[in-house]
């Protein structure tokens, strides 16, 4: 727990209450949209937004992160629970809880084990390929809510073919009023704010409004439904929603069904975990403080324990609310627990006033959010910077469009493994020699330097492991049949930074093979911690050659003839 | 092709051929063990020492690497095929031969695709771990044979135990026979030659006459059985051995075999490339010669291809035989040819001589042969020199030996990419400090160095990838908090010899942050190759901090006040 308690005055409460009060009136739509867009009911979301703030306020290391449902753990849960039970059903619901029930006693093994590192195998490639392929797949799914059709699709590709067959059959009134509320969101998004300014409003007030835009569309098209009589007309409302305080729930128990969800709630509680780290670092970096990963694992492990015994599914900490949170001034996690208050006596008296709300605005509103996750420019910086990069984005991307969350995600982070494995198994080995009048060494092929037919030096830019300890065997193997004059090789070792067993071994041979042809291997510029290491080992006693401390003196001491007799090589 | 024709001469020819005779005397009991071991009829070994020696020696690239049957992939091939049909079945005889069939297909792809690096991933500790386990197994396996008791075990444990339980019902007359061979082999092995060489025996002679020693124990007890009947008296004979040149044979086509099959043929292809590749290496780099890994994977596809289109099994370069084809002076690969005749020759002629000869003699030889596979003293080199190298080898010995070759091996395999990935996704990352008098920098916590309140220098010894990027966040972030007198961070990169996308952004993410927070990032020592990368982003531009040549620089630019100013941390 954080120590805020202490030094906690009138001043800092009335920050952490002006901030609940905003971030409350942003959540009760957002939680609403995003238990649909989980396939569950709306009370659902409020109460995923209520007991797990607490929890996290308790447990969390950061003063600022806002936990609740977001878009694209809400997609992973339909994701999940969707082949085995009805969307709305009470065993959807079940699952839903089992669901975030399973990620809490996950995220809080990962904490107490100290695993928050797993989660660093998420590249940024291959997060950033998920995030605009769920996003798409979110914003694609939404559409057909606000367009009023009923299309089924397995992937991406099959819901915009769907659309497309549909578009034929379109509810005009429904999808007259999603897409104006979709533009009018995008509008407020970006021109509401200097448009209230430019009319006098001061910056604070005009941006507090223009945060509230959401709200008020959802207000509107709710009044309008109401005294027009829209939902006589076909526009689908979200209808009853029940009043009262949050339930108390229990997971299943059901082997088979825990054995089903056992790897989507890893990948939720992982994805949820990285989310939220990193929304919670950048924050904590602007006032100078920090979070502490391995117990962020626990807190969100407990807001989602949370969840499941109060009626809620699996909850993260959100970008959107966290910002909110943060730009509205919260000081401490007591502005957390005076939105988890304002929530609830939403969740007790506002409900009714939810009945005409049309499915189709919540839908514009998840639309509207996800788009801005939307980011195709990695595509074109990963490729001009690192192809590897770019085929974990592109694979990722198009994976999670074609099989769905779970299989992309899995797909993105084993491409990005195999891919860094490769690279590493493949070191860069260069053959240096002197740089004239200098004690440095560069690579043979970039610069004009001074070798020696009789001396190799070869500079490995890489750890020696197994992957790629058979390369340099190669590349000796190949520089000593080529060269009938070679009396010794120098391993230049500054870029080595750790030796395996396997490369340890491969040294050996190395050396046996060097030997019985005649040659000398030598190592210049050993690291201490790889020196300690050889230290322990006869390896040093029986190499044929010595270890120097420059690359410069092994040279020298070996080739003494060197700047006499060495050619040029350009 | 190796253009070895050129200059074949009469010194050559008669190297050769004296090579092929040594070698095809050691090669026919062994074809007929490692045929038995695999669960075939005993010709199945012959006919899978000729053809395959004539692919080898018209496509390798080692001048005296033998293939054919070898101990561990005839183990393979029995745990591959042995749950799908019974031993010494036609049905078994057609999988063995569509195993060899698959496996020389994937050898010929991995070598057209150039896929050879695949083989690296096969660590040391992993190969070592598995060789001794699968030595073990065999062994155990063999000794129901000796001991002339059936037992049935699923694995290593099980075998012993097996074993055990049924000391009262061994077969007495086979037993002994098995055991005294066992003993005199043991004995030959070590022991003979020298004993030889002091009855005067020319050291040539005495090392020929030692080898010979498994033949001449075959050619004793087979007499010993036809002339006292102990055939009759239930010591089981190797029997009719059907005369005959190899027959022309076609893998089966059946896909659910096709399925079953193919992850024991990557398998068996991988284990073989391995073991074929490191003797052939081994071998070349004595005469200064040279292999090529990927024309290997061609030679043994074709061998392998060759293997079961003539009634074979998988077969890979052996160590032991090509070790006895290099000392008896072997020059080029038609001392391969000739031994390939004189397998033959045995084919067409010899086999009613190998009626009478007890199975549990060839057991016995292979008992020999692959106990000198077992190594354990890798246990201990490895808990010395590397916990992790040490885990690889425990649990790939541990898991072959009590769930068998496949699951060993691929247990192995991904504990050793596992680890590597935890230890690169941990990097050692020091602060260091100037070591006074000199421009050399050092880690605080090692040696006694200057270091200023306001300037902090990391040293991170590891490339900078998604695995590791947040560590060096956590890092940073730390040091800041703890900190507030901080204006400088100088990362010193000598060792960092790539930045993927992940980190680069990470980067960015911690150069924003120390800004928010009043603080530069720096680099110093740049690699050429990362410096390229980096030119191509905006990162430069956008950094807070600059670029040095030399951490030194970068030290006594921003932080002028140091060598007075500084403290001396110890």
């Amino acid at each position: 727990m954080i120590d805020w308690t202490r030094g906690y005055d009138r001043a800092t409460l009335s920050s952490d209450l002006v901030a609940a009060v905003i971030v409350t009136v942003m959540l009760i739509p957002q939680s609403l949209a995003y238990a649909a867009l989980a396939g569950l009911p709306p009370q659902v979301g409020l109460y995923a937004s209520i007991v797990p703030l607490l929890m996290y306020a308790i447990f969390g290391s950061s003063r600022v992160l806002a936990v609740g449902p977001v878009a694209v753990v809400s997609l992973m849960t339909a994701t999940a629970i969707g082949d085995l039970a009805q969307a709305g059903s009470a065993a959807y619901g079940t699952l839903a809880i089992t669901l975030a029930f399973m990620s809490g006693v996950m995220l809080l093994l990962m904490g107490m084990l100290r695993l928050g590192f797993l989660a660093n195998f998420l590249s940024h490639p291959v997060i950033s390929g998920f995030i605009t392929a769920s996003a798409l797949l979110i914003a694609a799914g939404q559409l057909k809510v606000i367009l009023g059709v009923k299309v089924e699709g397995h992937n991406f590709f099959e819901l915009v073919l769907g659309l497309l067959r549909q578009l034929s059959h379109i509810h005009t009134l429904t999808a007259t009023l999603g897409l104006v509320t979709v533009a009018f969101l995008f509008w407020a998004r970006k021109s509401m704010k200097p448009l209230l300014q430019r009319l006098g409003l001061g910056p604070k007030l005009a941006d507090g409004v223009a945060k509230a835009a959401p709200v008020a569309g959802i207000a509107v098209t709710a009044l309008l439904t109401w005294a027009l009589g829209w939902h006589e007309q076909g526009v689908r409302i979200v209808g009853t929603v029940p009043q009262g305080l949050p339930p108390l729930t229990l997971p299943s128990w059901d082997m088979s069904i825990l054995q089903q969800l056992a790897l989507p709630a890893l990948l939720i509680s992982v994805v949820g975990f990285v989310e939220s780290v990193s929304v919670g670092q950048t924050l904590a970096a602007k006032r100078r403080q920090r979070i502490v990963p391995d117990r962020e694992l626990v807190a969100l492990g407990a807001s989602n324990l949370g969840a499941a015994l109060t009626g809620g599914f699996p909850v993260t900490g959100g970008f959107a609310r966290s910002v909110v949170n943060f730009d509205a001034g919260a000081q401490t996690p007591a502005a957390g627990v005076f939105t988890a208050a304002g929530i609830l006596l939403a969740a007790l008296l506002l409900t009714p006033a939810l009945y005409y709300v049309p499915q189709a605005i919540l839908s514009a509103t998840i639309v509207v959010a996800v788009l801005s996750l939307v980011d195709l420019r990695i595509l074109r910086s990963t490729w001009v910077y690192s192809r590897s990069d770019f085929s974990a984005v592109f694979v990722t991307l198009l994976v999670t469009l074609a099989a769905g969350v779970e299989t992309g995600l899995v797909a993105g982070v084993a491409l990005s493994l195999v891919l860094y494995l490769y690279k590493t198994s493949r070191p860069h080995i260069a053959e240096v020699g002197l740089v004239p009048g200098t004690e440095h060494f560069r690579n043979v092929l970039r610069q004009k330097v001074l070798v020696s037919p009789q001396l190799a030096s070869l500079r490995v830019d890489e750890s020696l492991y197994f992957a790629n300890a058979r390369v340099l065997e190669d590349r000796i193997n190949a520089l000593v049949a080529e060269r009938p004059q070679l009396k010794h090789v120098v391993l230049q070792c500054s870029a080595i930074n750790d030796i395996d067993t396997s490369a340890l071994e491969s040294l050996e041979a190395i050396d046996q093979r060097l030997r019985d042809a005649g040659i000398s291997l030598h190592l210049s510029e050993v690291k201490g911690p790889v020196m300690d290491k050889l230290q322990v080992t006869d390896f040093l006693q029986h190499l044929s050659g010595k270890v120097y401390l420059s690359h410069y003196q092994a040279v020298t001491q070996l080739a003494p003839e060197f700047l006499q007799s060495s050619e040029i090589h350009s």
